[in-house]
């Protein structure tokens, strides 16, 4: 941030009295222009036979990878409905949205990623425009070396995992720093 | 917003090609800037004898009123880094965070609440710049009608339900309009 989105002067970093870190100040109009991480929101859509829907990315980061469907929440939605929404942007899928399954933390690039589980509630998919492709997997099928994002490889392991002990619990994970170019 | 963070110049509400919902763009240099949801994250410090840590706020909003330590999550940290330093800032507290245990969806004024449970590891607490009072409190000390915000008081009230049941699972709730001009 170079100009103040409220009047168009310059800002400057410094720290307001009674914070603790530097914020973008408005150099005219003394607004203080916070930033925020951004969340992740997606969904671990399972059809009635066990299979996982995946889709392969039109976009980067990551083209041509595979990943569950997820993305940036929006102002205005919860995010349940960001799932949802998600969802049926990227695999034109309808999903019946679940508990909460895991939270990745990404700090070093302000994300939190957050999965549900989810019912896919019909085969009617097709690619939306962000992606190239989108198909169902059973666990022996999954492309593991082929996923775009660690959130997704995790989140997947721990899936399989939790249901073939009969229990699904919450995980939650932090990753650090990128591994091999990988977010 | 009005203006351009990164030229300065004006910016337009428009949809941009591939998108489905207006955003604004720059008039000069065509970047789009997107405004997501914030988290509020928090913890639920406990003491080794039950007792619940809260804070009464000497800030707007909901001045006066007590509330669980959280605030706006920073760029640069993890969750559970996030509920720890609220609880520090605010609180002078120092805890050790636990599972995440609650999630509120506040979509009409873009908020996502998360809070975690958490062990307070000692009695050195005093108030910070953000609070008059900071105190412990047994369930039935909890001051209901003076809590600042609903996220805070479902929490609790699932909180101690969970605690007496012998077993704490993770509650999502959305909070869609406010209620007697409390968010």
């Amino acid at each position: 941030m170079k100009f103040c989105p409220e009047c168009g002067a310059p800002v400057e970093l410094k720290q307001p009295p009674d914070d603790n870190r530097e914020r973008h100040v408005c150099t005219a109009c003394a607004t203080i222009h916070y930033q925020n991480p951004k969340m992740i929101v997606g969904a671990i859509p399972e059809w009635e036979d066990g299979r996982i829907l995946l889709c392969k990315r039109a976009i980067e980061p990551r083209i041509g990878l595979w990943t569950l469907p997820a993305g940036f929440m929006e102002n205005g939605e919860t995010t349940p409905e960001a799932a949802a929404r998600e969802t049926r942007e990227e695999a034109n899928a309808s999903i019946q949205v679940g508990e909460l399954y895991s939270m990745f933390n990404i700090p070093y690039i302000n994300q939190v990623y957050l999965l549900f589980r989810a019912r896919l509630l019909d085969l009617e998919f097709f690619p939306g425009t962000e992606s190239l492709e989108v198909a169902l997997f059973h666990e022996h099928e999954i492309p593991w070396d082929q996923l775009a994002f660690r959130a997704v490889s995790m989140t997947l392991k721990d899936y399989f995992a939790d249901r073939l002990a009969g229990r699904f619990q919450m995980h939650m994970g932090d990753l650090l720093a990128p591994m091999n170019n990988k977010p």
